[in-house]
């Protein structure tokens, strides 16, 4: 797929060499809009006129934050005070929140442009919107983070917000082929993002590269040492690590991770095999029983006053949640606990895991948006991943390798990230 | 003080057994209030009739959820579906949010009645609210859950809801003579609570004893065995710790933890002496340097769409958060850590460390909300708190004790925060 935009790093380099405008960014983002979006339906909501009008009075300003003139999309589980946000749900078809979530006022504050606000699952679960993906409509973008990893894979807007509490950004991105930063647990404020599961609910991004996402995020949180673009990167140790989870990968899944660990190696990273302790077998089903717990309560004003407004696989997964003992809840995050002493021993003298990003490439039919087996376990953990594109699957579908840093550890896994994407494309065949 | 209204578990017991409707309970709580708001000022809405219709309703079923015809108070903070919803700001004058917090809608499947909002102070920080001390109008009742503990201790009220970011909820408990209950951080879901500083933000509750307290939250959170009103307790532990802040608590409050401990000494109770390990030294800081950090990511967008309508208290709290090193808050995150693993080791073999929960009585004038030094460091680090009535100052104000318990050992802490209640109340002078 050719890209019709420039990534966000060179256009904010272009904006300020004043080689490019914030308007014709724009305008490039809305014309390769308006000629895909009738085929992937990734936008609920387009600030067209607004969002160009916007760009001509960042145009006409000397100097601007760092993201001056670039376009994003925000998940449409995102409150934004100037358009609709709907939370994917039919319960708030005509909701209008009262102010920006803070990830967007910051965006907004260093420059950014919205515009617009990209297709959710409703509440961030399973009940899939109506986008295709990019590569092929009739597959399944993945979610919940779908309209915004389509949009950004499609080259309709260099970044997007997505959020992940099971694999709602790394799933999306592998099937679409870009690429997808889940932060570690908190780096990111959620304030005036709808919450699904308060421990697990995090906030990341969908961007072209590495660098673009690791430049996004250092913006928002104001922290300069996130970026990768201005620096040269140590070779990374790698883990590669097939997951106890292994067997859920088809066979292009499980090829693409073990030649990505062998062409790694031969651009000169260390790779070992890294296999996870005990803990790690139940992690997954431990991920589920968390958020099943923790959204009961999250939609419980739902289900009280409009069980009929919520789908019926969110009303299974808040009435599984609503009768589990409180002690199943605290034993999966005990086993949360347990898992992350023995990660820590398991990436000693490693810069970061490398393990599948999904199953395989994108499911035929948007009626699912895919399994998120191999992301549970470390958004239960809370450890920053890193999605990035490594090649295609035998339907001519992207698939994508998982880079796992350690929690709190995002600057040296997004370095590293940077160096895996670069050695992926150099080798590729 | 005498209570107009009997407590929660005791009206619960008398509303099943037919001794009490919920209408006349929820009438006398409005006659109570009637009487005395006019001088303490806990209210920022109340839906008297309302409430009353709703409570027949309920005096017309049979059967009910375990808080059926309780009137609760929620502080305004919270979200109500049914009532304004200002969290202390001008800028929120008329908002009404589209839903119900998730607490309150847990509240309400249980049976409770949500009499009214409660005065917060502006986004749960410093700037206060007219609420009055309802021992001493001219004194604060501590914030910023200031309006939910004055209608709790005044006997407007039988439960509230209350928040604690930095000490919310233990300083107001322990300034106004009730019984204040900062449950593990997490335990309680905070969907639909305005953020705060994510990270630290609970959710607890205001009662008259440590026993109403934890029927409340037991039922909130579907765990029985948070109950304490149905079993014998233990004998506990108890490390009595005069924290690194010790000094700053004035000489009455010294005496009552110091007398408190002897006293349950003499009850019986193991009573040890505890030095926090040196991690703790530095632990308030910490908390503030959290706090500031994630209140500037949370409160921007109102600093960036309306800056004046913002308290130059909360302003400069997120001015100085917007410009601190992200190391800055890392180093505090990792402070918390060390201080964790150093508190294991303190609290080994004992049940609870009771600590003082402020620096004394609540200081005369209402432009303050008096210091919360003595609950920073504990919310800081997630663990559970409960402040107990212990007597009075020179002033003819309550004085309080803090219970400290393991994170995620609400079960125990409670057992023995009831019998440490109940001793302090039988060796009362």
């Amino acid at each position: 797929m050719s890209r019709a935009i420039p990534g966000a790093l060179a256009a904010a380099r272009a904006i300020v060499d004043g080689s490019l405008t914030a308007e014709a960014l724009t305008r490039a983002c809305l014309e390769r809009i308006a000629a895909r979006e009738p085929e992937i339906h990734a936008w609920t909501y387009l600030g067209g006129e607004a969002a160009l009008a916007e760009a001509r009075a960042l145009d006409r300003q000397s100097g601007g934050g760092p993201l001056k003139g670039l376009p994003i999309a925000v998940k449409d589980l995102i409150d934004t005070g100037d358009m609709p946000t709907a939370y994917g749900s039919a319960l708030y078809a005509r909701h209008r929140p009262a102010r920006d979530a803070s990830c967007v006022a910051l965006a907004r504050s260093a420059g950014a442009i919205v515009l617009g606000k990209t297709v959710t699952t409703e509440f961030a679960y399973f009940e899939p919107g109506p986008t295709g993906n990019p590569h092929n409509p009739r597959h399944t973008p993945g979610g919940s983070s779908s309209g915004s990893a389509a949009a950004v894979a499609d080259g309709m807007v260099p970044l997007a917000f997505g959020t992940q509490t099971a694999g709602s950004i790394i799933r999306p991105a592998a099937f679409c082929g870009c690429v997808g930063y889940k932060p570690t647990f908190g780096l990111l404020d959620v304030t005036g993002i709808r919450p699904f599961a308060v421990s697990l609910d995090t906030l990341g991004v969908l961007a072209a590269d590495v660098a673009d996402a690791a430049f996004f995020v250092s913006v928002l949180a104001g922290r300069p040492t996130l970026r990768v673009d201005d620096r040269d990167w140590d070779v990374p140790r790698i883990g590669c690590c097939r997951t106890p989870e292994w067997p859920a990968a088809d066979a292009a899944m499980q090829g693409c991770l073990l030649d990505a660990a062998d062409r790694l190696g031969r651009a000169g990273a260390s790779v070992s095999e890294v296999v996870l302790p005990a803990p790690f077998d139940a992690l997954g089903r431990a991920q589920w029983t968390v958020m099943a717990y923790e959204a009961a309560r999250s939609v419980h004003p739902e289900m009280r006053s409009d069980p009929s407004g919520v789908s019926p696989k969110m009303r299974a997964l808040a009435e599984a949640g609503a009768v589990m003992p409180a002690e199943d809840y605290m034993q999966a995050k005990e086993l949360a606990v347990q898992a992350a002493q023995g990660l820590t021993a398991a990436m000693a003298g490693l810069d970061l895991l490398m393990v599948p990003a999904a199953c395989g490439e994108a499911p035929e039919g948007l009626a699912s948006t895919g399994d998120p087996l191999f992301n549970r376990g470390w958004t239960l953990l809370g450890n920053p991943a890193v999605a990035v594109p490594c090649g295609t699957g035998p339907k001519g579908l992207p698939l994508s390798v998982q880079l796992i840093g350690r929690r709190g550890g995002d600057c040296r896994l997004l370095a590293a990230a940077a160096w895996v994407e670069r050695a992926l494309r150099s080798t590729d065949a």
